[in-house]
């Protein structure tokens, strides 16, 4: 499992005086960047061979600036050529939002799924929650 | 349901090429402000009576800047004090995300759900898809 | 001189009740657009040849979410390799901001500037303010 | 002066592979923290008495992703309520942008400018730079 502390931006929050919710898809997409560097650990951007297929978020509590927030990334479902990301947002002790991630392994000059190599598999493998 | 048009913005692009998936809340939310007026026609942010309990998007196709992009909206299933919007957003004749975002009529004042009033029920019920 | 008109979103506002500062950039490099498309006009982002070299925003009243926002964009100085783009954004009336960017020709294989050619200098020039 | 670590995003990216110029504010005003904390220990949004007049953002180089940033925030002229906020980020030893920003001591209630308390006024004056 990965950790990623973070402080909220005054620009993150909104007029409800909250953390905005269009805020947490950019945190966990942040969060997942050690998942990213399995693949790509340059994080080369003309090299990518990831693409994001679905997204999803619980919001359990509201999120405020001022008490910085921590993420735990983990790896759930691994298929052939796509994986689930499992991720915990929490805020002073209290569990502020859940997410899931379906990432597809993908061939961006052929435009479709491939399948994920079995040394980054085992990487993967190894941050299962 | 309810019809949002709008043109990606050079800022909704990321290093590679296309609209960041991060976009896409933003975009649903925007949508989605015909809903918010259902409940607060003046969009007095302090008057507030609705909060985001889960999203949700399944991303079908990339999205690209220089294409205008369009956004249907409907409700899902209604509750007592929660309900579910329903949005479809194409780029060039084709679907390139599904969303589904799950709201709480709630009372900040009392930290809590609050039933839907009928009024508002019977609003929501009309753009039931 | 061109005009955009824009909505502002619910996620632009911040914890003050109105809209954040720092989404004035992104309001203004959007209505930039006409200006791109002199020098690209298919927007292809891979033949992108402008750069920012500064931004300047005079914030001169607050802007807030349910009114739209009109943004005037003309040229100010234009110079070899560089040019001015002069911005005023207004809502209900009231000039809400000034923007003043400064735009580069820039030849991202060499990394270096590259004077602006003569057909599309003809067409900054008649956009002049 | 004050010193702000920060590791770009992914979707702090855009279409040209480099670190969008819109996201500067974001991090020039997130980086301005520890001077919003001289007027409000507490962050306190209900509270607040600062209002950004004016911001201007000089981008000297290319600001790329996987290389952590470093800003650094001191005072300039400090006037009877408003004040300037100096800003130099760096990345990879190289200096990617220079930043000024205008702060005005405001009272929203009033929705006028008010004179900076002797107090506050000494604590700028320990950050000239």
């Amino acid at each position: 499992m990965f950790i990623h502390q973070l402080e909220p931006r005054f620009a993150e929050t909104d007029a409800l005086g909250h953390i905005s919710n269009t805020i947490f898809p950019i945190w966990f997409e942040d969060a997942r960047t050690p998942v990213f560097k399995i693949f790509n650990p340059e994080m080369d951007v003309h090299n990518w061979t990831l693409i994001l297929a679905r997204q999803e978020i619980d919001h359990t509590a509201q999120t405020f600036i001022g008490k910085s927030v921590s993420i735990q990334t983990g790896l759930g479902k691994i298929g052939n050529s796509s994986f689930e990301v499992i991720q915990i947002a929490e805020q002073d002790g209290q569990v502020i939002a859940k997410g899931k991630a379906v990432l597809v392994h993908f061939d961006y000059e052929l435009q479709k799924a491939s399948p994920i190599p079995d040394d980054i598999r085992a990487q993967l493998e190894a941050h299962k929650v």
